[in-house]
């Protein structure tokens, strides 16, 4: 059985739908970042960058968001969550994903993660103040350009619909607001009424 | 035939390297990063993102270096350059990229692309000071947790050392001594000495 280590309000989320989503058999451990244990030497024993999310497989141990949805729907293919035998198709997916990853994901952790870049406390709260730009920069061109409806691939659900759904959760507490992007609120909407989704993030809650 | 875009020491590096790689049949188009064409008008209708690479192919657009990567893997199985029926290994060859892209490039990206996250030049020159740690800590745990050798993933070539080898020409740009990290040094001389790369970086700088 695979263990999932997530924090709340982290990217974590994806995975975590994810997981729920493949009917994967699972547990979950939770890492208080209040007290930063993601940062304490049994945690970085399973994880040596410190973060989350980390899944602990019977072949190992895996990290980093895009790497674990692609494994949970290569892993499950009844579940059907990629296009996994479709080359062109599964890079779509994992594009998108990607860009969550390397630049929305970034744009936000400009807000609170100031200190992975600078020491400077002046030039972390330049960096704060660009965040609602940056974000909002990077959800128009989802909105316009990326995102086909009523899922991000189009008509079938991806490994990319948890992912999107995860930082659009991030858009309010950076000062965005979600309804410049009718189409990604209309899909949060859409998410949040789904069984799997509701069932992690009451346990994600509790 | 597939169409790569790339600018002169970026991470298309490793798209370009890995097509060589698999023996696919490509051109490529080079865009001037001096002249900021990713800007353009003709450039940002096949990438609306504005940077590179960008991979062209019979079925549509595909960007994001991971994404790319893993679809020149899939498209090329003879080349056997990622364990693409593996869902574990396919994971950690991914985990690995998701790392270069999400954590190391943006590290080295501070260093020249402040713009992205902050207006104030000061807090842009804060960024650029905080480069050699930043790069050579990520460095410090390749070298220490991830790197196999002799190639990224142990015995066999990957997908992922091409990118590696890309994102390890930049250390001395950003001030970081190679020698503090014998093994990526070995595998940056390794990698040098392979035809796909002579051919490839001679293209490049030419």
């Amino acid at each position: 059985m695979m263990k999932l280590y997530y924090a709340t309000g982290t990217c974590a989320l994806a995975s975590h739908i994810a997981l729920e989503e493949a009917g994967a058999e699972y547990s979950t451990v939770r890492i208080n970042f209040a007290t930063t244990e993601q940062r304490s030497p049994e945690y970085l024993a399973i994880n040596p960058k410190g973060r989350v999310p980390s899944l602990v497989t019977e072949r190992g141990i895996l990290t980093e968001t895009p790497a674990m949805l692609a494994f949970i729907a290569q892993s499950f293919p009844q579940a059907k969550l990629a296009p996994i035998d479709d080359p062109f198709g599964f890079a779509e997916v994992q594009a998108f994903n990607s860009y969550l990853c390397s630049t929305v994901h970034v744009a936000h952790a400009h807000k609170t993660r100031g200190p992975r870049w600078v020491d400077d406390p002046a030039a972390m709260e330049a960096m704060k103040r660009k965040v609602p730009q940056t974000m909002g920069d990077c959800f128009a061109l989802i909105e316009s350009k990326m995102f086909r409806g009523p899922w991000v691939m189009g008509e079938t659900y991806t490994i990319c619909d948890p992912y999107l759904f995860t930082i659009a959760q991030w858009l309010e507490g950076d000062s965005v607001d979600p309804a410049r992007f009718p189409k990604v609120k209309a899909h949060r909407d859409r998410m949040s009424e789904r069984a799997a989704v509701r069932k992690v993030l009451a346990e994600e809650k509790g």
